[in-house]
């Protein structure tokens, strides 16, 4: 139970040389791919299957049997990259070690990094995959170079409207050099995408977008041959493939027909499978695989077992906000019927379920498409309602920016929820780390950002936001559950731009907020008090764009060394906010002021050995105060 | 030649109570309407007056005879704002007077604000209308309210992502309340739609996601009466309306056909016409609606007269900064065969017209999606090119954000010019004043933000972003001319996150950047010194987000009053990274540090009387300086 599996180099190296047909060849290779796919997801503890194992035959097929010199091939939805990097690493494009290192701190990337080889472009949001072949074809052409492009996008990603703002472009080029490959497996985050917002007539709409369009079922490798085979002589036009896919495809229980049998949502978006659920699908993929190879004549699998890492989980107080946060959201909605609740695809992460269970009239899930839903929220808010807008804060903050500010200058009350905010989870990486919210937002006139730092605060925030602040709030959530060593004062309330002390101490102050930076900080000041006898008083200021000058001086007092830690980019957080109040108080008098947070994109990988790396875990912090 | 016409109240009264069919009420109505729409622009100095001409009918037909109690109607657009105005004033739902005080201070702004009375929204950047009314929608039904919601939107602005993002929420909610009527004028900012980027088979497109399609004749109310008829009948659908127009429709040498004489450019898009043309078009309007008047047995209009208020000229050393860039660009593209450069539909106001005239295979027109063209351009620089992304900055740095930032995240070299930033113009009002990239782009990793403060400056960036910056580059351009009354010193180059000083003084030290600020800090340092015997060191630092410390501290030396002056938002300005770096170096002994610029959103209204408002000009300044 306690065993991972994965296909050798031998044995692609075997099945790459036989001789077999295409498609023989290519259907072995996949399922092949597909067991080294929850490998690589498994060892990592998280991972997209359902989308891996969609695209796979599509993968497989391109890279085997499609993809020329000089062409490119690169996924726009990301999710799928433990599908793409198990099909390269297969194929022997990636080296075969990286296999272990899916999501780890110089490794594998959660979401294609262009640090990586063979991959072509980095994912962010979704929605920019065919801008990107667009520029990429005109680089081409400038350069006088052949090359076809080869993009794959998923279905929910169609949801965005960068999609559909970039397909008229492509027809008025006669970017014939472009295939677009749709992985229709049907199914985006949390369920179906026609009940979270239906695509509707899609074959019509991208044919009177007057692209060449053709629909194909994408684990059918003879369909998939001639679809691809059709798009090559398509001349004038750019071509796009509609692949009828199956989300899970080749893991009976995984199928997106075991969907229906629970609650409505499908459980292999991302994350790792249980112990069990792994043990079983590997078996069932062995077993396949082992099936074919015999069926052509070939000896079954030398598959290496690896012990699996057991990981200590951590100890101590487990605070969750995400789950707090759904809690007082529907407590709060039973109470105020003006507050209306928007989402975009991420229902379950944002922990929307318990309020769109009890008012699902009062819920309005806009799909992956949130210019959309923060411009619905405005008007909402125009017409007397209390929209709160949710996402992940990486999409939330950048992708509605504009839209923020646009409500922002109706001087209309909106909240606004950004979760999976902050450098960890790294495991996704960068596309999802986001660290420059305070920045992209906290010029937004009239909107306040803030942040909790425990459970207990996540239900006060939310408490201002609706009842107390007279204008709009951004609320930041980070969603991992993190070890909380401290506990806020009795009869702790939120007071506009001030914080509270965690612990005291005389020899320096520090700034930080929310559950990931303050615990290390707290940890440093035990370990400074305990080894240095140096008293840091940790401030818990979860205000990220306003600050009292008053409560400043006075929680600075006398202290001669005063530090701020972001969970941030540098350039535009909270530090540099503290940096110039301090200034202005005429504060600095002999102070030594430093500020510590990130000075460039965060690296991906484990949480732990990304913290450790950037230096913010209470080793790095101890190591950061003292140095100066 | 210098007097102005508009029509009287009385004669509006006298019209909308006449026993005439709807169809000649309406014409008649429209045309009075066009005069006075021509009067403000002529006023106000500025104005669409294309846009709100081709869409008249379209206003005048809907409020004479469509909009009920509790229906609404916006416009997404927004440019026909003095159209819209001129409307509403006619039939007496804005106050007459307002008719003289288009893009004025607490006047009429310049695109539609909720704060006058009848805007049901803020207008932004182009394609939030639908989901706008699908969000009034939603609260309507919430709350059991009856009412229709119209929304018209430019031919343009369905190049926007957000439009078609917006379009299936609609269909899946089944809003049969919402009607969107295209204003379909075949012209945008520069030119022709279909060559910006032609929108192919429209109805075709918006009949494949499911919308109710009509098309017809927009100045033809017969059609347009029959084309709302109907669909005020459609159930279960949202209806679109796609109206024929012509752009500058009604006067006849302003009509798009005129464009074809010229330089395929269309002259009638945004600002004011000449006072040849003005009077022309007067006169013609006026005998027009003289000979409807007379047809149906009416008297001639009593036309009030009013003298053109006479502006004298700014005078002294008059900079152009978009010209300067235009040369510089035409002139370093020359060179670097790497340059490409993408414009998103802002050809002609962005400078780029000469660079594309002589290297027309290295210009992308993107047509009105930001997206899109950042993403094309990070492509182009995976593929080694040097892609130069423009726009307005209020479009670019929102619009784009995350794009800007997931190029970033690809360390490829990237540059972005955004023009129109700051404070003014301010008669666009607030959508296009952009006081707030500092803060929306200044934390994106990598990227270097710089703003020049005169034309000398221009060419220095340029040649700076593209030879020396590895990295990235945001170049802040102010739009309108500029008397700059300072000279930078003879051998000064950039260094970066250095500055200059352009005056000398003891008393205090001023940070400001920019030929809006930098002129009005080095007339107040010229009235301190004159007047209060006061030193002001005025110091244009260009780097919006990188101080260089040791600089710093001597720049200040033993200074012990520092301001600094931001055309931004104070929140996320440049004044807060200096204030931060101050406390950093340890420099704030005694020093009073107060940073200047804007606390909220800036009003509308005429460049002189706005800056003066916020307190900006060379008199506010001193003031707020000596105020201390």
């Amino acid at each position: 139970m306690n065993m991972l599996y994965h296909v050798s180099q031998d044995d692609f190296k075997s099945i790459l040389g036989a001789k077999l047909s295409a498609i023989e060849k290519t259907r072995i290779f996949a399922t092949l791919a597909r067991i080294n796919t929850l490998y690589m997801i498994a060892k990592a503890g998280s991972g997209h299957i359902g989308s891996s194992f969609s695209s796979m035959d599509i993968f497989s097929w391109l890279h085997l049997n499609v993809l020329e010199e000089g062409g490119v091939f690169f996924s726009s939805k990301g999710h799928d990259a433990p599908g793409l990097y198990s099909v390269l690493i297969g194929q022997g494009k990636l080296e075969y070690d990286n296999i272990h290192k899916l999501r780890r701190l110089h490794g594998l990337p959660g979401h294609p990094d262009v640090g990586t080889a063979c991959m072509e472009t980095n994912t962010g949001s979704l929605g920019m995959g065919v801008s990107k072949a667009k520029g990429m074809v005109r680089a081409n052409r400038l350069d006088g170079k052949q090359g076809h492009i080869y993009v794959l996008t998923g279905d929910g990603e169609l949801q965005e409207g960068q999609f559909w703002e970039s397909l008229p472009g492509a027809v008025n080029g006669k970017f014939e050099e472009i295939t677009v490959i749709v992985d229709y497996n049907k199914i985006q985050s949390d369920t179906w995408v026609r009940d979270v917002s239906d695509l509707g007539d899609l074959e019509g709409k991208l044919s009177s977008y007057g692209w060449h369009v053709q629909r194909c079922d994408g684990h059918n490798l003879e369909e998939l041959s001639s679809s691809f085979d059709t798009a090559k002589t398509i001349r004038n036009k750019p071509q796009i493939i509609i692949a009828d896919t199956i989300k899970g495809s080749g893991v009976s229980f995984m199928e997106a027909k075991a969907m229906s049998k629970g609650d409505g949502f499908y459980r292999f978006h991302s994350g790792a499978p249980s112990l069990d659920d792994y043990e079983k699908a590997a078996q069932e993929l062995i077993k396949k695989a082992n099936n074919m190879l015999v069926a052509v004549g070939f000896a079954t699998l030398n598959i290496e077992v690896v012990e699996r890492e057991s990981l200590s989980d951590p100890q101590g107080n487990i605070q969750k906000l995400i789950p707090t946060y759904e809690k007082a959201l529907h407590e709060i909605g039973s109470r105020r019927k003006d507050i209306v609740v928007l989402d975009a695809d991420l229902m379950i992460d944002c922990g929307l379920l318990s309020f769109r269970n009890s008012y699902p009239e009062r819920f309005i899930e806009c799909g992956i498409a949130e210019q959309d839903m923060v411009s619905q929220a405005g008007a909402l808010a125009l017409k007397g309602k209390l929209p709160i807008s949710h996402s992940f804060a990486c999409f939330l903050a950048t992708r509605a920016n504009e839209q923020i500010f646009n409500n922002a200058s109706e001087n209309t009350k909106c909240i606004y929820v950004g979760s999976l905010a902050g450098i960890l989870p790294a495991s996704p990486g960068h596309s999802h780390q986001m660290v420059r919210d305070i920045s992209a937002l906290g010029g937004v006139p009239g909107l306040t950002l803030i942040e909790p730092s425990c459970e207990r605060e996540v239900a006060m925030m939310l408490e201002y936001a609706v009842k107390k602040n007279p204008q709009s709030t951004y609320i930041r959530l980070v969603s991992i559950p993190c070890v909380v060593p401290y506990d806020l004062p009795d009869g702790y309330e939120l007071e506009e731009g001030k914080g509270v002390a965690l612990t005291n101490g005389d020899d320096a102050v520090l700034f930080a907020y929310g559950p990931v930076m303050l615990p290390e900080a707290y940890k440093a000041a035990e370990l400074l008090r305990n080894k240095y006898d140096f008293g840091l008083k940790v401030i818990n200021l979860p205000w990220l764009n306003r600050i009292d000058r008053d409560w400043l001086k006075t929680i600075i007092g006398d202290t001669r060394r005063v530090f701020t830690l972001d969970n941030h980019l540098l350039n535009g957080g909270q530090g540099e906010r503290i940096g110039s109040a301090i200034a202005e108080c005429g504060l600095a008098v002999n102070i030594d002021f430093k500020r510590l947070g990130l000075s460039k994109i965060p690296e991906c990988g484990r949480n732990d050995e990304v913290l450790a790396f950037h230096g913010f875990d209470a080793f790095g912090i101890v190591h950061l105060l003292l140095g100066n």
